[in-house]
C-alpha cells in the first residue's frame, strides 16, 4: 500500500492522477497535506485512505469532522510525527517522499529504515541527508527511485538491473558508465554577459522559457542551481564521481538525460514536458506500466540543439560541483545559503549576481562536519540560514 | 566457441579486431572466407581457430601448404557444407554469420536450428528466411542478435529482457512498445524532385554524404531501398506489426533508433559512425562490454535534427512496406529484384527511377507462396533474378 506524503502539491496531485487510471487506485494507505484540508478532504473521498495526515491539530479537528459527516472511515492524524507513523507503517508498502523542505527528512529516513520502496520527490532528502539514506537503503534493502525527471530518466536508461537497483546499479555504473550527462534548458538568461546579469530583476528571472513552476524553482534554474542541486542528486543516487557527471545545455528539453557506456554507444530519454511519466515509470518500477497516459501531449523532435558549458559560465553550477567535491554537510549548507539567497532577491533586498557570492560565504564560513543524524543536519541547515540572513543584513543593510 | 562466417570482409575484419582486445580471443572455433586466402590465412595465424573454410578446394589447397609451412594445425575445409559444419558444430556456441547474399540462408539457418546464439550481420537471412529462422530459434532456444546498427540500437534499448530475449521481447513490445523509429541520414537526393531524380547517375547516387560504403549499399541508401529492408528485417525479428515502425530522416546518423512506450517515454540510442559498437554490444549480449573501445571518435551532439517522411517520399520504402504486409516471399522477391535492378541502374541499363519500377513489376508477376525450406527460397530469389534480367533486356533493349 502506498502513502503519500504531500498529496496536494503538484506531484502529489499527479500522481493521485496517476493512480486513478491504475490498478493501485485502491491501494492508497495514507495521504498527507500541510494546510490545504478542502483538497485533502476531496482526495479522501475519492481514495478512502486508512490515514490522512494534517499539520496542525485544529485543521485535524475540522478535518474528522468532515468525515463523520460523510460516513467515511479514514483516521485523521496531526503533527510531524504522523508523518513517520504512515510512512515507516508495516502495512505501507511504498512511500512518495513529495514534501517540500526539510521536513521531509525523518518520515522519509524512518521509511527507508523499514525497507520501503521510496519514490522520491524531495529534493531535500538527498541533497541533505543522501549518505545516511543510502547506508539505511543498503542495510534494510529499501529502494530508493527518483521521481525527478532527469533523475528518473537516467533510471530508465539503466533499468536493466532488476529489483536491487541500489547496489547493482551502482557496481555497473562503476564498470561500464563513462559519463552521465544531464540537460538543462539554459534559463532565461543562457547568453547573458555579466554585465547584464547584474540588471537582472525578479520579474526576469520568474519568466522561465520552457516551464511555468514556483518563484524560487524559477530563480534557481535561471542561476543553474536548481541543475546543480540535481547534479549532487544524481552523484549520490547513482554512486557517480563529479567527473562522470556532465550538465549540456539543450533549450528544447526533450532530451532529459544521456547514459554514455565505455563501449561507446549512449542512451538517451526524451519525453514530453509532463511529469506523471516519470510518476507513472516510479510507480510501477523494475516494470514499465503499459497503460497510456492521457492526454498526453506530442513533442517535436525536429531540432534538438545541445551546447557545452563554458568554465565559469555559471558560478551556481561551479558551487555546487564544489559543495560536492567536499562532500559531508557542505551541499547542506550550500541547499541553505541559496534558499535565503534566492528569498532576499525575490525581496529586491540583493541583486541576482549576489547569490553565488553568498552561497561561497557560506560554504567558506561554515564548519565541515560529518553529520551522522537527521536532528544535526537540520541543525545544520538552521544555523546556515541564521548565519546568512544575518550576514545579509549586515552586509545589504 | 565462435565461428566467423566471412571474417575477411568488413563486418567480419572489425569483428576481429574486437575480439582480438577481449577475453574471448583465444575462443574462435572456426573462420570463412570466400576468395581472400592472403588475409584468411593471416588471421589464422593470430587467432589459430580449429577450422577454417574457403570456398574452393584448389584455395583449400594452397591454405593446407601454407599452413603445414608455418606449422598451424588449423583444419582447412573448403565448399559451402563446410559452412554448415562449422556453423552447427556443437563445439560452437556462436555464430557471427556475416557472409553477404542468399550463400548464408543454410549454414545460418543450420545454426539457429543447433540452438546457437547468432550474430546476424548477413541481411537476407532475415529478409528471405526471417520467418524460418525465428521458428527454429523457438523450437531450439537460439538467440538472433543483430549486428546492424539499427537493429542492434533497438536491442540495446529494449536490453532489459535477460536471456531469451527472442519470446519476452516480442511479448513485451506488444504490451508496452507503441513505435519503434529507424533514423536514415536521407542520402544524397534527399530533397531532389522527381524531375531531378530522373537524371541522376551512378556516380552521384555512390557519393553518399556520411557513409562510404560498397556500390550496391550506396544505391540502396540513395533509393532508401536499404531502410525499408531494415524496416523488414525489425518487424520480423522485434516481432512488430507494420504500423509499429517509423522511418525519420536524420541527417547526421547519430541517433539511430528510438522506442516509443505506451507510458509515454522515448528511449534513443546514439553512437559514433563505427561498426565495432554494435558488434561489441552483440559479442558480450546480455551483458555490456566494459572495455573501452580503442579510438573511437567522438560525435558532436551540437544540432540534430529529424524530419517525417511524406507519404510516396520514397517509391523503394513503400515498396519494402508493401512487401512486408504481403508477406510470404513478398521480401525474397523484393530483395531480388532490387539487386539485379540496382546491378543494371550501375551498367548505365536503366535510370535511377527504373528501379521501383522493376521491383514493382516483380512484386505483381511473381507468385506469392509460402516458402517453408531454404531450398525453396533459394529457389524463388533464383526465379526472380531470372525474370527480372529477362525483363529488363525487353523493355531496355
Amino acid at each position: 500500500m502506498i502513502t503519500i506524503l504531500g498529496s496536494t502539491g503538484t506531484i502529489g496531485k499527479n500522481t493521485l492522477s496517476v493512480l486513478k487510471n491504475s490498478e493501485k487506485r485502491g491501494q492508497i494507505f495514507a495521504l498527507s497535506a500541510n494546510k490545504n484540508i478542502r483538497l485533502l478532504f476531496l482526495q479522501i473521498k475519492v481514495f478512502n485512505p486508512k490515514y490522512a495526515v494534517i499539520m496542525d491539530e485544529s485543521d485535524a479537528i475540522k478535518l474528522i469532522d468532515l468525515c463523520k459527516k460523510n460516513s467515511i472511515n479514514t483516521k485523521i492524524l496531526f503533527g510531524k510525527k504522523s508523518l513517520s507513523f504512515v510512512s515507516s507503517h508495516k502495512k505501507c508498502t511504498c512511500l512518495l517522499s513529495a514534501i517540500v523542505g526539510g521536513a521531509a527528512l525523518q518520515p522519509t529516513y524512518d521509511a527507508v529504515k523499514s525497507g520501503k520502496k521510496i519514490l522520491l520527490a524531495n529534493k531535500e532528502s538527498l541533497i541533505m541527508s543522501g549518505k545516511l539514506l543510502l547506508t539505511a537503503a543498503k542495510k534494510s534493502g529499501a529502494t530508493l527511485i527518483p521521481v525527478d525527471s532527469e533523475h528518473n530518466a537516467v533510471l530508465q536508461i539503466l533499468s536493466s538491473f532488476g529489483v536491487s537497483y541500489n547496489n547493482q546499479t551502482r557496481k555497473y555504473i562503476h564498470n561500464k558508465v563513462k559519463m552521465i550527462t544531464l540537460t538543462a534548458s539554459g534559463g532565461p538568461f543562457l547568453n547573458f554577459t555579466k554585465k547584464k546579469l547584474e540588471k537582472v530583476t525578479p520579474e526576469q528571472a520568474i519568466n522561465h522559457p520552457t516551464w511555468k513552476m514556483g518563484k524560487k524553482i524559477s530563480v534557481d534554474s535561471a542561476s543553474m542551481m536548481n541543475k546543480g542541486l540535481e547534479v549532487i542528486e544524481a552523484a549520490i543516487l547513482f554512486g557517480l564521481k563529479p567527473k562522470q557527471i556532465d550538465v549540456l545545455i539543450h533549450p528544447q528539453s526533450i532530451v532529459h538525460a544521456l547514459v554514455k557506456f565505455t563501449d561507446g554507444s549512449v542512451i538517451s530519454h526524451m519525453s514530453p514536458h509532463d511529469m506523471r511519466i516519470a510518476i507513472s515509470y516510479a510507480l510501477s518500477w523494475p516494470e514499465r506500466s503499459d497503460i497510456s497516459i492521457p492526454d498526453l501531449k506530442k513533442f517535436d523532435l525536429e531540432k534538438l540543439t545541445f551546447q557545452t558549458i563554458k568554465p565559469n559560465q555559471f558560478e551556481c553550477l561551479d558551487l555546487c560541483l564544489k559543495a560536492l567535491k567536499i562532500g559531508d554537510n557542505a551541499p547542506t549548507i550550500l541547499n541553505a545559503a541559496n534558499e535565503i539567497a534566492v528569498e532576499k532577491f525575490l525581496q529586491n533586498k540583493i541583486k541576482f549576481i549576489d547569490i553565488p557570492v553568498i552561497i561561497d560565504k557560506a560554504l567558506r564560513s561554515i564548519p565541515i562536519t560529518k553529520c551522522s543524524t537527521i536532528k544535526s543536519i537540520l541543525a545544520c541547515d538552521q544555523h546556515t540560514r541564521d548565519y546568512i540572513r544575518n550576514f545579509i543584513n549586515i552586509k545589504w543593510k
